[in-house]
């Protein structure tokens, strides 16, 4: 894709190589995910969905452990997916498909941050990386709203993608602690969420499957 | 879309709110726009297009005037879209359309940031409206940004919309102004890249029209 782009339309190379990240983005809106829109029209694509947490984030920060910085949350959701340009997404109850998931991711990682000259490109690639280490409130909380999100859309749609994979409520509750971890307000409206999906019928217990 | 959550799951009205908000975001999804994708597979839609733009102040912050917020203009580019949830997407060289735009973007500001809350609601709200009026440094960098995106797209795809719309360099000179009064590098970038497509033929210049 850099061949769309006539070098000696820009000021220096560190401005080019922003702009080569920025050719980069596009292939985001190309990567689809598991999770249905709420009209179950069709699954979403990654950049939609890293919209929908950043935005998400400005009207939910409230929940967020005091002091958590709202910038860095918003760094972190808006490039969190981008090393599945590389990688693809990889569902969250895919056991083949996770064992090698840090080991392609961290290859991308490099590689598409490394598109970009420093600072910008260290910056962004360590917010990655503290994303995916879930140890600062920043990185708990943007990782609740990367599972509570699904979880969310699962519920509108009457668990229909669950459904689909057979998913079983038992593995749902594991998968979604890290919102409780991130949350203890978003944890509760998560397990009200899981709760009234196995009443509904729109998640399987263990003992059904 | 508000029946897809049943009330007793919400912790308080406030939260309840919240999520309904949310529930709104997902229709920005299906809100296309006239800027193709790179690879020229279909038109963008707005929920990618605002990912696209935080995602790109990120990197090109640096060319803001100094002092420039960031979390402002991230926050801004995250919600600016909002209104066409209800009033469309208006191309930027529609004479007919932009008569009452203002007009039906702030009735549907009224409405979807309504949705929320205060203090979330109001501030979304006045940031929207600060969006607009275009006279801080965050909101004419992000505007420079909301008008450079395009460009660039059309750029990169040999000018195949702006062929297709008969848009001439001089509406397109007038409208990309918005990139200089955000940002001097911008601004630059942005004529070379006028005066490249004018050469290349993806632009016609008002004499051949
Ligand atoms: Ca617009």
């Amino acid at each position: 894709m850099t061949e769309l782009i006539d070098p000696k339309l820009f000021s220096d190379d560190v401005m080019m190589k922003k702009f080569r990240f920025i050719v980069e983005l596009d292939k985001l809106k190309m990567v689809f995910r598991r999770t249905l829109l709420l009209d179950k029209s069709r699954t979403e694509n990654d950049a939609e969905h890293s919209w929908e947490m950043a935005t998400m984030a400005l009207v939910l920060h409230s929940y967020a452990e005091p002091g958590t910085d709202l910038l860095r949350v918003l760094k972190m959701l808006l490039i969190h997916d981008l090393v599945e340009i590389d990688a693809g997404d990889t569902y969250v109850y895919d056991r083949v498909g996770i064992r090698d998931q840090p080991e392609r991711e961290s290859a991308a990682a490099s590689r598409i941050f490394g598109l970009l000259e420093d600072p910008e490109g260290a910056e962004l690639h360590a917010l990655w990386r503290e994303f995916e280490d879930r140890i600062t409130p920043e990185a708990r909380f943007a990782r609740a709203l990367d599972r509570l999100q699904p979880l969310f859309h699962n519920y509108c749609t009457a668990g229909q993608v669950w459904r689909q994979n057979a998913i079983k409520a038992s593995q749902v509750r594991q998968a979604m602690q890290v919102i409780r971890e991130g949350s203890a307000t978003l944890g509760l409206f998560a397990d009200r969420l899981i709760d009234a999906s196995v009443e509904e019928g729109y998640l399987a217990t263990s003992d059904e499957g």
